[in-house]
């Protein structure tokens, strides 16, 4: 079938489009993440009052700034991905659709996470949303590899960047694991989501 | 009119910059779709509580999918038409910017079957809405054609091109013909929706 | 003080930068104009209700056909502008930014007219947004004209263009007057803006 | 440590890419700004109560005004420093991301201060955020500079350009400190961030 696809298709599809429209969602992703942090309504605000309801804000700040890094570690393998595609076909374009459907779903993961960071489900929603965006990144690069999609020179790296684009949702996946962790309940189910903390220490990954 | 359009005109509008705005409303229009699913406020949120809300939110995760999935296909569309238009003049201007109207409105029609999608009237008004889209870019298709806006060697394939631009349209008219199906009130009318997963049947018409 | 400017600055300002920015602010703000109509919350929806709601919508949906068309004239203005503009100077940067200001404030406008159309205040407010749009359009342009920054072959035409320019300002100041009139507010002030389905008729302004 | 990014990276960050994902940042959150001001609901409006809820809005526009001037003038030093950047690596890409979550902030310190502009907590919060822009603006600057990634014809003046860049933040710190001058309480403490209307006396800081 992908023959059929190249043979048809490949001329017609320009990767800076689709560069472009990525671009957009993720800019548009990445700001609308501000519109969780909501600014209270208070009938009678004094001082005391206001610098309370910033703090009862925290959780939403760090829904905040953890969705807006994550997003940004996405767009930097994305950015990285296509600086080696030369060429692209219609499964890549739609692979790279339902990779934003999950894109663009992370403003609503990152407000379910900031309302109601201490519970389990929310986490786990958070994490799987992050899982499918991984994974289906992992996916448009194993059909860029084995289409011939991709610039020649990279080809020789591809077997560990197969492997390094699947850190993300192993990453993903031990999150969800650490939320059954007996002793997180008591500690807040929100501490899950510093495994992500990880991701520098795999630079190698991000880079390749 | 066209042709004293076209003496005018034709220097002065560059489809690059058509093309960066359509990029642009839609990038937006799919991001702002996910504001169509809201994190349910609860006063004391259990496990539970929250896992049920999650399934609550179900109809509106549904208009999610379907309408960034339409929404891609439209963008796709507009991506091989432009892909053929050498030259722009004022009435393909007003025509995408009125094409563009109906694209924006999107979100509102997903949000409104995301809310009542087991009822007649939003799913109408939703496939009227997607009906005005398909319409428009068969419209702008033919005016490109016949006011020789379009490459050379594009013209020859035009017949079976204008054909294959009438689906989306005739796809809307049919599911809005499916919600008036009277068993379809006991199921819900949220599956007449599912006329428009006979899209990819219809590859040679997004290809074109 | 003009002349200061262009010695230091002719060079480090990029025109196709500003016009980023130009058709981001009117993507985004054409695309937030949806955002004025909110899908009505109603406790026991049935047919007949979610129609009358949908009739209830009405000015919110004119407000937003109105708004869209006229973003996208002062956005096919600003493109014919800058095809003929050739270098940017801070003067011309703060003028296009304090032009987006008053652009990005449309939506603003639109959910007020949307929402209270029918009242004297909100279509002054915009027509006043309105008039602020046009007249930073004409200041704009005959700033580029007086400093050099236009193409020669445009330089010609300055005086008509500068004349035409002043047209949409004008319509603003007439659709405030027509408020005024004693028999519109039986009609519902929000016929006023019909002033605007002018704007069609002075084609050689917008074509200019 | 800069080293070794320098040899891998290099040719892997397309600086053009990270400005168009700093301009989409930009457009979207000047024009999520007027998200803050929200249209009143009035049970039973008349010209008097919209004329007064209107300038009850008055601080929300001053809110939207005063962060639409500064997030541009923010736009302009970026835009000004990306002229004079040949290369990017990891430690720029990321200055500037982490740059960009304070940049899609502004939205909600501007909501914060359109809200309760006249307590002290909200305008620090305020000239926070705007302090936290300017130093890593200036950070970025400095890795820049240091980093060889600018243009050699720039580097001449780095000594006085990373003085200047340094500016913005001084102004934040002095507006905090104008916060707490014992008066202002009675005047409002949103009269605070009048020190930020110093910035067009520094013309020479902000095109330089």
């Amino acid at each position: 079938m992908q023959e059929s696809y190249n043979k048809i298709n490949t001329t017609s599809i320009n990767p800076k489009r689709i560069e472009t429209l990525v671009d957009g969602v993720f800019a548009i992703a990445l700001t609308l993440l501000v519109l969780g942090i909501t600014v209270p309504s208070i009938a009678n605000p004094t001082e005391t009052i206001l610098y309370q309801s910033l703090l009862g804000l925290l959780p939403n700040f760090y829904g905040y700034f953890i969705s807006f890094f994550l997003l940004a570690v996405f767009w930097r393998i994305n950015h990285t991905q296509f600086n080696k595609i030369k060429r692209a076909d219609d499964v890549m374009l739609w692979l790279v659709i339902l990779w934003l459907v999950f894109v663009a779903l992370v403003p609503f993961s990152a407000y379910f996470i900031g309302e109601y960071g201490n519970y389990q489900i929310p986490n786990i929603f958070f994490d799987l949303n992050l899982f499918a965006i991984g994974i289906l990144l992992f996916l448009n690069w194993r059909h860029a590899v084995n289409s011939g999609l991709v610039d020649e020179s990279a080809i020789k790296r591809r077997k560990s960047d197969l492997m390094a684009n699947l850190m993300l949702p192993i990453l993903s996946v031990i999150a969800i694991g650490v939320t059954f962790l007996p002793f997180l309940k008591e500690y807040g189910y929100g501490w899950s989501s510093i495994v992500y903390l990880a991701i520098p220490f795999f630079k190698h990954f991000i880079d390749s």
